[in-house]
């Protein structure tokens, strides 16, 4: 697996609003949960004075609370009546440099242009090669950039032309907001890996990757951005100007494939992404892991104790709801429980010597309600497991609390393959799936479980396209390793930078 | 109400242990809740070289992970085999005042001592008028440092009896935990108003305000430290070296008066305290909260749509659950849902002209799941009401969502009065019981419910009573106005203070 | 030698003025010599709705110009027509204790008081191990925090009578400014050590370490604060009200005795303290330096190159331009020159492995103009010589510029003894006189000159007391061991701080 | 004039020495007169590890000293045996991007390249133009910043062939120095416009702007680098590795044109310039001045006061020592005096309603001796006046001392044009001798002077010519409206920016 930076992000965009930049905040303060690393706004106005647009741009590593601390950076700073915003989530070592804190900017011949940006380019080391050979200096190893100069290398008339021609070199996973001097353009590349949702609020439109982005800003959402659909919006509308679309085709040839994952976990529960309420899939993941895995056959024979199934918090409460009630429903005995208390104030480990560090982690973020659990048969639901290490650390902690059986259901297949779409896992040889050779009886043992049950893939795929009103198809690559867009490795580490 | 600093805070020390300093960083870390203005820890050693005692502190406003946020602070600097550490939440102004952070350290003729206090003094005053007319100057506005004054000016030969004599002098609510030069103190006032339990980890005792932080350590609970009791334990101990007790005469000659409101909403619900599962006795509060308001009662009689119960995350999840589960062990159709969902990534918030600041802030702390709540009966539970403007717009959010009906169920009677034992509250005319002279459909309109039901104070002493395996007296007084200890006011801003 | 701080120290102080706080700030940055390491000023006004009066304190480690940042300071924090400022530099560990940051401020039962000191006082000790048996705690080590409890403690009607109380208790080496709640207070001790200098400002009077202060206002000097004076002056005063006077008793019969020290080497030249200008006094050292040691008599009789005179920069030139006046004026050939450019951009000092940290921090400080010195008989004058490494490195980086001779002339004695009055000097055994037995020819050998030579004891008061229109007694304990307070050593390193 | 940034700059590079980046330290040191705006040292080193070249780089806003404050950064950061620094003071808008510190890195498909630069390009609008229309993307106005740009976009084989190819296409003045992957290259333009010296140290050959940054670190001056030079070394040689000189071709066939201000104002006095110690040029100045302005003709007939020669410290001071010593050797009475102290530590100005910023800002940098200027004919020798407000003040500020009579005289002619190769000044129009149509006697009275006298045009090119051993043609455009090479103007404020 390569390591260049591969973003978990969260985009918003708003035009024609008197208060765009605090809708951006806000908006981005709940997508927060997809990058913690840094946040941005980029605003536009036209500076009469000067008579050019301005676009102001504020940035910085830190929460989105923390990097807009002064309510005078929406007041003087971030002026215009369009705005767009990033929250930014990177692994590499390249996340330190300040450089790649999104949105990015440019000021080239034809205007200012500004662009964040969500997910990965499948070409990028391409594009690079070119640009790198007639001599052209980056100043970030992120794809993002790479977009920025496709346009400004255009010779196309129209900025609006420029971002076309651009994005028809480009292929991969994006979901894009930009500012052109007088426009706010929204895209989902032709697969439509990554969400993103069109809305209005006070006449004004706005896109964001989950519509929970909506909600704080008591926005309604109209509907999502299609797959391979370029949005055109006024910056500042007239009363009846409407949005325009413009479709690029696929490279490929490849259907639509949205990014499963989003739904097993990513996505906030209150949020509608790709047309569907996350929580009402994810209770639909629970309804089918209760069909392959009642709890009845989850128990060893000779238990008289009564079951009690409690999830992970908080991502997994709804799946584990769901396959309560659907359990409950079927007549079988079943109650929820909450017997694990997370604490959210989460940050470094500190360890003394002979401490495991993940092993501390784990103490540190979670504990056990042993009033719930001594005695009794427990059923933990978990959205997944990746390394399988902080999975093990949690069921220790629960067998101190003394059940009497613990079993571990898991909302999702065994994840066997990297994402190149966006998402981050580990390198393969670190997936516990990978590293037990698929065997979930020995997975189960590793961490120490009286039985691990998975959902089948057949079983996610289905209960995704049951809870969804409208689906279509999905990515499942990292439980599949079925790729819908070919992939370019081996990028160098350092680009053309100017540092 | 008077307006001196009451602080929320949370305490803890260890004795004997090779990494006490970090070791008292992951209590205090788990006891995050009780206090998130300010942190510190001190530890004690003696200095071979210097032939003496010394008692490393580090403090610092913030987060105890942002305070500490350095590994090389618990191995080079806060040295020693015995640690106390202090959480801290301060509403008053004094809070910005670095001096008010603790550990307090002093050095005086005796020797070094060091003190963390979770509590208010009820006669600081006439502590604070003698020690003024003395001449005497504080560097604080702290209850705490009037302690360390009274110790200073003891006449007695040794450390412990001017602690002691200290002690014998003060009234009110007090836990406390002591560095002298050679022992670790632990200290309960005579109404064991606020919590402190005693528990052993690889042969060291170790106190702390919950026993959450014993978790997070692996050790051990031993016992509550009892009211009035003057715990006293060695530094640095041979093997066998036991805690030695001494135990403080009441002033008033009152019974003990633990505060009910741990239980109700302050304490974790993984932690014992009182002697009891936080977790069990919030349960009973919801099963009580059942009896006293059945859920068909509840409903309106023409309804048709089925209840569901949803709690506020996540202080309410438990009584939410008990509430399900003894309705359902009654018959009554009654369904568990997350209805709520919350964002933990919480700091200032932001408005533009005309909007609520406090509507803002509950949006940016919460959203509602559209899909479990359209269109059903929903009963919220909460676990206490203050001043009801927060509930208000909570309802009005969910009203979005379109329900049927909405019903609002509190697991705590009315709050109608201050604490002066350590727990902060607005002023009585705040209040919304008050506001609306405890007429509960006043209060149901307000907030804007079909109806709105509190638990009674009887049910409340009962519940608790019928939870705890060894009950003893509480107090109620916010509930109740019935104080146990009388409080003086009229404290000045400003004390004797150096600055 | 004890180590407790021992500090240079500047103060200001204004009543009845608009601008105090601005003005102070003015004055402390021309005082900025005499302490780099914290900066303060504390205001007073009658906040007519809570009806009492508050000392806004500003204060900081750093220089003036960074403690002082932002206009705002002296518009909304520091309000008020009196103000008080402190410039300090301490050389002891205790100096990173922000506590110890003046001017001090306390209030108690009679109200606000504020100080700044420059000093040390004899008695400390004494005063610290009473107040340490009665259990009274400090914040600081500091002597000045002693003067607060002592008026504290005072059991007098008013602040005034309470303050005359205190320094009647007090011993040794003081120049304060106060604040009490309606009166600002001037105070030099009996024996004048420290300066202190009366001034008025439209109509304002205000007090400075020395004149260079007003000169930065515009203010008119008036007169010095008479040794043992206080000068007593309302806040903010009708049109005629006079600042009245009162007069400590010596507490050692002794006469008068300003610090000579100040006209060597401390005081900026532009300013006039002790009633006198020092660069008229500083030119007199000049003078009776040529008549002490005329230059003919430096060089070496076999020498043909005409002899130049250069100073060490900025504190030697005008006895330098003394030296060379003087000279010319008896006939002899003797040329001012500048030999040595000091650069004023001074920090830490970085060496690497082999390196002579002293040696480089001269290099970084000071570089010499070979065209001046190549080939010349160089005469340097210095204003003291207090280790002799630095002197040391400086003749060595002469002498790369390859002059026919160096001669080294000093305008004032050898230093032989510590100051216990407020001037930091290293221990005795470091002084360069003691470690040679105060030998000057083996003195010459060890900094590399060909000859070195000192102003004599009675040469340095006589120039003084010449060029001083109304001479005084000085103390001259550095070049004699005559100290006219006696002193008590042995204070321990940790008094009873809370800190 | 264009607004974009004109920078004054220091640079200083070094090879082959084990503290390559700490001995840059301590040259930037020593140039930091030149640019107090920002610092930045690039090294280089082979790491064997990864197989390749890394160019480490510490940069920041601020003094030298702040920007490296830890000894780390020379040991465990900048490693390696060859180095560049830079300095940096900008005066427009654009210092304050953080893009815009020096030096600056790239890598690209040759490798590393790393560059500092003193000067501004005169074509720099051109190769922008250039650029934007390819659609190339820039991450700072800088003009240093194109030339990177030209490097990377050459199709040479080699980093020293591109190199070259990218000089050949700039036009103007530019002191550069340069790392590529094995070579440090130090370049000064055709003209020579700015300095560059070669020196040596410990068998290393190392450059800078001034040779005072050869003397902190014990360097010998060998010679200038010659104006068209590039000079290649190797970063890491082998024992007789010598430099190799490449020669660039002046664009418009003009002669060298050295900066004649670098010898009036610019340069520290210890350093040799364009081959000459400063000092004794501007000794020269002095003398010069007094034959065209004897001191006798300066006096009013009437005058029977004896005049004194006081300089503005420190830049003055040996042009005024230069003045009275050829008054003396003429036989005119003449005496040197210090009459105006200057007080190092500046920072901003606060000022009170009223009040003028740049009155308060003289006060706060000046004082006047009283007793030098009273009743004194004040001759005060100044190098340059820009503006005018400054001086005017200035004299004010004698005035309050009573001198008999003041004369101002300046030892360079009026300053009547901008520098468009490096050198910043304010626009024509606020220039003191265009604002008043350069009549002599109009600007005396606006300064407030009884005359004022500047040394003619001749008389400063014949002064500078006399005093160099190696005289070369000198640039004197800003005195005389003679520019060397012509100048593109019209850049617009942002260029295709990355930011």
């Amino acid at each position: 697996m390569t390591d260049k930076p591969r973003d978990y992000c969260g985009i918003f965009g708003i035009q024609n609003h008197p208060d765009a930049a605090l809708l951006t905040y806000y908006g981005l303060h709940s997508l927060q949960h997809r990058g913690q690393e840094s946040a941005g706004i980029t605003t536009s106005y036209f500076d009469e004075e000067e008579e050019r647009w301005i676009m102001p741009t504020h940035r910085d590593f830190g929460l989105v609370l923390n990097v807009f601390d002064d309510q005078n950076i929406f007041k003087e700073e971030l002026k215009g009546r369009a705005a767009i915003g990033h929250n930014r989530y990177s692994t590499s070592g390249a996340s330190k440099n300040p450089a790649n804190i999104q949105p990015f900017r440019v000021h080239y011949r034809k205007g200012n242009i500004a662009i964040g940006h969500n997910g990965n380019l499948a070409n990028a080391k391409q594009l690079r090669d070119r640009f790198r050979e007639e001599g052209v200096l980056f100043q970030s190893t992120s794809d993002t950039e790479l977009i920025l100069h496709l346009i400004s290398h255009s010779q196309k008339d129209t900025q609006l032309e420029q971002v076309l021609e651009a994005l028809e070199q480009v292929e991969g996973a994006y979901s894009l907001v930009m500012l052109t001097d007088d426009k706010l353009i929204a895209v989902r590349d032709p697969n439509g890996f990554r969400p993103l949702a069109l809305g209005k609020v006070d006449g004004s439109y706005c896109v964001a990757s989950e519509t929970c982005a909506f909600d704080i800003i008591d926005a309604e959402y109209i509907r999502d951005v299609e797959p391979g659909e370029v949005l055109v919006m006024d910056q500042e509308s007239d009363a009846d100007s409407e949005p325009e679309s413009y479709f690029l085709e696929p490279e490929h040839g490849t259907d639509t494939s949205q990014c499963i994952f989003e739904y097993v976990y990513f996505s906030r529960p209150d949020s509608k992404i790709f047309g569907e309420n996350v929580d009402k899939v994810r209770r639909n993941l629970g309804k089918y892991l209760a069909k392959e895995h009642p709890i009845d056959e989850m128990l060893t024979k000779e238990t008289k104790h009564k079951p009690i199934v409690i999830s992970v918090p908080d991502s997994s409460n709804t799946a584990a709801l769901g396959y309560v009630h659907e359990n409950q429903k079927l007549g079988r005995e079943c109650k929820f429980e909450i017997g694990l208390i997370r604490n959210h104030y989460v940050g470094r480990t500190f360890i003394s010597p002979g401490q495991k560090q993940r092993e501390q982690k784990v103490r540190t973020k979670f504990n056990t309600v042993q009033g719930v659990i001594e005695g009794r048969s427990v059923i933990i639901v978990d959205d997944s497991i990746v390394r399988g290490t902080t999975s093990r650390y949690l069921v220790d902690m629960i067998r101190k609390s003394n059940p009497a059986e613990v079993h571990f259901l898991v909302s999702s297949p065994p994840i066997i393959s990297p994402c190149y779409y966006g998402m981050d896992f580990p390198t393969p040889e670190e997936l516990m799936a990978n590293r037990y050779d698929r065997n979930i009886d020995d997975m189960a043992e590793e961490i120490g479980v009286d039985s691990l049950c998975y959902l089948s893939p057949d079983g996610l795929v289905n209960a995704v396209k049951e809870a969804n009103v409208s689906p279509k198809g999905y990515c499942t690559a990292c439980f599949t390793e079925d790729y819908p867009v070919p992939v370019n490795f081996g990028v160098e580490k350092e680009a053309n930078e100017i540092i």
